[in-house]
């Protein structure tokens, strides 16, 4: 029995139990029982209760024992410790799924968290997929299925909801209720014991009857299976998400609800944004893009055309899309041509096309047709103001019109209230999105335009990296063995060699006189650096010295540098100093680094040395492994990218041999899982050629 | 008459002529007559129509001049000709003030520009407060005034409202209707041909029934009149305004409606702080906020305490206020045990303060009983999910209960719909502001407290800056004589050294010699630079070199500099180099520049030298005159700020050096109005001082 079959007997279940089913209206049990019935459930609905007798003029069996074998899904109300008793029952008789109600879990302290310890324990003995415990149940319209204590049935629609908190999700049914919003699927997670947001994702990916996702989630079960299941996903269906507890104080309050532990919010940010999922920070947005991708096709390009009967609301629509993604479309001469047929001399017939507030429905009619037809649109918004002359229901027909004449995303915004309402309800019953202001409806086109070229971006490509993981070994193991976490600068750069790295020509020199023969070799200017395995920080003793030009500085230097190094660190050994290549011209430098995140693993972070990471906070993230185009885009997402770029007169950086670094160093993340964090700074870079003149990385020993 | 007089007969008028009144329904000029009878008008009431005769039952007065002699307000509907003709009469007979509604004027081209000219002309010269042209109207409930062509009439309230949009007037007529809320002033400001939104502040400030002034503009008419009724304003009442056409794309779409030309937006940004106006980006949040601001008090405080029945909610609630400038208030020990007596012992004790599913609403009025009582607290929020055991309208009832025992902002958030609608209205009607989710309610706290900051903010100082102005004005002559319009450095060091400015001691030297003179008297290193009125950059002809150690070096670098500079600019007189004072060590550099804005003249300008400003576009701006307060945030607005404090080890700068120099910038460029702009750049600041190392003036000649 695989998990994707349970799912199904899950979701669309033969059969049902009810355990702890009760004929006291008000309590769980009984709520469940009726919530089945008046979905209009067909299948076979089983009361249990150690009672016997009948409900609802249902037979009601005794023991768990008694289900029929193979039993599709049991609902579990009953208390904590009964419902350990209960699930192993259901697992000797081959039971596929059960949902647990019942809180006091993993949320109620450490005997909860044992209890559920041993619920994951038989979960994988018997292979039962489980939805919660601590939870609202489920509910699949199209089955008849409402396994759920929530009050009222919710509409049959094509948006899928599933949710870690409960409460969200009797607000948002109460809420749906009142605003006509019917569900494909809805699930309350709970504690995820066993069920988890990825498993959803996995399911409802290929459920025919979701168009969209929707989930709220305060953190992330398993980050790798999470991560697969939202790529795979979001490339066939939008998948829009509220992740809670981002910021500190949220993540306090996080972290004794359903017993969570929140992420850091950056790893989320780089998870949503490389798995396509779309994140939104509060519900009302969450339900306006549900509608908007439920209903309208995506906009295949970024040109938005603006038509309204009024300039200030014009204005405030061209405003949020020039602070967005979009552009306001330029309409083609052909266009402005055909509007100056029939629109009046004093209307505007640039974008956008204000068609001034004596226009009838007719010339809504008219501008729309002319609109919708010009390929360099993409998409319309139909900005309408409730005046004399206007007359709205008509107006509305004429949008409702369009949208269904092109292949374009059309949108509406009827502003006011009371005259709009009938108008307002035609569009949305129309599948035209209509809203009250002029922002979220830009919000929503470009949201969508955001999914679109997601959707279309191009396969990921990674680049191969060869490695001699022998030597690679070696140093890391020989750390290992020595419990040494540090692996400083000779050692790192044998692993970076190993990775085929460009390092600055380097030599261990042990006595002044080899300095300079060292120095002689590699060519003048050159970089002394104190070599010591326990010395980290070089600059914190006064360890490396730059520009050396000549003999004379490299051996009064190497003396200078060595003699202080043993009075501050009494202790270390000090092997010398290593003699480098100075960084060429033009240089800039740098920093790679990752560190690993307890939910998605390695996260590269990408930013210029020195104030630009540390003061300006300039910094872009990334989850390995990167792709080449992630290594493109982690170095083009900081602010700084400007100078990498060059400033006038300069050349640019040579961008492919960083990329190549960045792709290494996100190899050699996920290739060394006993490498915590690890750091290339600085990476020197010019026109020419990028090489890593700095290393640290810390063990886990 | 002043403006004064006439405001308060235009908003509460004795007699109210319409002219262009017309028996045709539809038309507007019968439109205002039936809203000024509709809206319970008990004066005078005048229409004015060549035909005579009568409508709806009053007598028609035929022409404009047997009007009675010192009318109090004319609404005018005739064609733009005769406007200018009736404004004319009515000057003669002592009008006071007027609403134009037709359009066609500065909006409608050259011809329409000429006309309204004219209009303002007659304004002028007979004292007429005139509204419009091209406006929908004003509306005066509690006079019983609706001078407007809106179909509908709102309810009376608190809340003002002023618009420079008619459509805009018209969508929010609408909405408030369906959403119950009412307005003590309504104005379409049109045109703005006379009245402005400054003359609106300065009488919306001392209405009485006036609590909240909203305002929706696409310019600012006048800079100075509106920062001073602004701020003045907002000292009394809040003040909150969407200014649209903010962007590239919006101020296109703006320049053409209504005629208005948008400003920069980042001066527009600076004048609303530093007048204590709030700016919103949305209708909706221009709504929510006055709500929050007319029904509760202001929070005297950040802490915020969450009350609430379910974790997930909480947590949204936690994240949006640690997104803000509130925080989660710590609960005293004392509030703490008060709540361990009754509240079960699986509620969150902490805040969120989560009561849990199962709360009722007599644990809601014991919690909100304990919280309000906590003088840690500064405002609350009490949030509901719908769940069974919950009683919805009891609980609203504790929620009305705390807001009105406690003098502290109370808001809800009952999150659902169709079971909260009858809680929500109860909220709502007894002014406790409830939201569907917890984010705009956070953002509604946060914003009353920013403007409780506002309010009790020092009042502004402003310092003594002592000048030698006869030297300042004999540079600058001498410029505008010469017409000049760069003022380079020698000649702006003096302007520099007449303002008390420190500067780097700079001898000029018209010879090699004379420089190892000059840099002898300064003292070794010195900076030389090419001092000629023809080369304002200097480093585009290799003009400076720093760090001259010896008289050698002065020597050849003098004849370098000057023959390069010679060869690349053969028409350029040489008058030698100036020889400077080297810079300190431990020495930042930053820029102050200042350039003048259409609407609200000098715009200061403040942020590190070299990439913080050119690429990371770290630049704080604020408008003249900057007090001491401006001074002192103007250099910690930025991001790099944290380099001026010192990074680890580091002495911070004198800021107080630096404050100085930023507020005798901001004097100067109130002393100048010849100069269009100026930069000190690079101000040099280390921990003991700070000096103008260079500057540049542009003089309009």
């Amino acid at each position: 029995m695989t998990l994707k079959d349970n799912l199904h007997a899950f979701f669309y279940p033969d059969a049902v139990a009810v355990i702890g089913a009760s004929s006291t209206p008000g309590k769980v049990g009984h709520t469940v029982l009726t919530n089945m019935l008046s979905a209009g459930y067909t299948g076979k609905l089983l009361p249990v209760n150690p009672k016997g007798g009948e409900i609802e003029g249902l037979a009601v069996t005794a023991d768990v024992a008694d289900l029929p074998r193979g039993l599709d899904l049991a609902v579990i109300a009953v208390p904590p410790r009964h419902v350990v008793e209960s699930v192993r029952k259901l697992g000797i008789i081959g039971a596929k799924s059960a949902i647990v109600i019942t809180a006091g879990f993993k949320e109620a302290g450490k005997e909860g968290h044992d209890l559920e310890e041993e619920l994951k324990g038989l979960c994988a003995e018997y292979g039962i997929s489980l939805l919660g415990p601590n939870c609202l149940g489920m509910i699949n319209g199209a089955a008849g299925v409402n396994a759920s204590f929530a009050a009222g049935q919710p509409g049959r629609g094509s948006i899928a909801f599933f949710s870690q908190s409960g409460a969200l999700c009797v607000a948002i049914l109460d809420w749906a209720l009142g605003a006509n919003i019917g569900f494909s699927k809805f699930v309350s997670l709970g504690n995820k014991a066993v069920l988890d947001e990825a498993d959803m994702l996995e399911y409802l990916n290929r459920d025919e009857d979701t168009k969209v996702i929707l989930g709220y989630i305060e953190n992330v079960e398993h980050g790798e299976a999470f991560l697969k299941e939202a790529r795979r996903t979001s490339l066939n269906k939008p998948v829009i998400m509220i992740k809670a507890g981002t910021t500190a104080a949220g993540a306090k309050a996080a972290s004794s609800h359903t017993g969570a532990i929140a992420g850091s919010d950056q790893s989320y940010t780089a998870a949503f944004h490389q798995s396509g999922v779309i994140r939104v920070g509060d519900v009302a947005t969450l339900f306006n893009l549900a509608q908007a991708f439920s209903s309208q096709p995506l906009p295949k390009g970024p040109n938005l055309a603006v038509v309204t009967n009024a300039g200030g609301p014009g204005i405030l629509a061209a405003d949020a899309a020039d602070r967005s993604k979009l552009s306001m479309a330029e309409l083609s001469p052909r266009t402005i041509e055909k509007l100056q047929e029939f629109l009046p001399s004093y209307a505007a017939f640039y974008n956008p096309v204000d068609i001034v507030a004596d226009a009838d429905a007719k010339r809504y009619r008219q501008t729309l047709d002319v609109i919708g037809e010009d390929p360099m649109v993409h998409a319309i918004l139909v900005l309408l103001t409730p005046t004399a002359s206007v007359e709205i229901e008509k107006a509305a027909e004429a949008v409702i019109r369009t949208a269904r004449k092109w292949a374009k995303p059309v949108f509406a915004c009827f502003m006011g209230k009371t005259k709009v309402a009938g108008a307002r309800k035609m569009l949305m019953d129309a599948g035209v999105p209509c809203y009250a202001f002029p922002e979220p409806a830009v919000h929503s086109i470009e949201t969508m335009y955001q999914y679109y070229l997601w959707k279309h971006r191009p396969e990921p490509v990674y680049a191969e990296i060869t490695r001699d993981m022998d030597a690679v070994r070696k140093v890391i193991d020989e750390h290992l063995r020595r419990r040494q976490a540090e692996v400083v600068e000779f050692e790192a750069q044998q692993i970076l060699r190993a990775y085929g790295l460009p390092t600055p020509r380097t030599k261990l020199a042990r006595t002044s006189d080899e300095a300079v023969a060292a120095a002689g070799e590699i060519g003048y200017p050159v970089v002394l650096k104190i070599a010591s395995p326990n010395i980290s920080h070089k600059t914190d003793v006064g360890g490396v010295a730059v520009n050396l030009v000549n003999e004379r500085e490299v051996m009064e230097t190497f003396k200078e540098i060595t003699a202080r190094a043993q009075r501050m660190r009494r202790d270390a050994y000090i092997a010398g100093c290593l003699v480098q290549e100075m960084a060429p011209p033009g240089v800039r430098e740098v920093i790679i680094g990752f560190k690993r995140d307890e939910q998605f693993g390695p996260m590269l972070m990408f930013g210029l040395g020195g104030v630009y990471v540390e003061i300006m906070k300039d910094i872009s993230f990334k989850l390995a492994p990167l792709s080449r185009q992630d290594a493109f885009e982690i170095v083009r997402e900081i602010k700084s990218y400007m100078l990498l770029k060059g400033l006038k007169g300069e050349k640019p950086v040579n961008f492919a041999a960083l990329e190549e670094i960045i792709m290494v160093m996100s190899r050699l993340a996920l290739d060394l899982p006993e490498v915590l964090e690890a750091e290339f700074n600085p990476i020197l870079v010019n026109n020419e050629r990028a090489m890593v003149a700095d290393v640290r990385m810390t063990l886990s020993v």
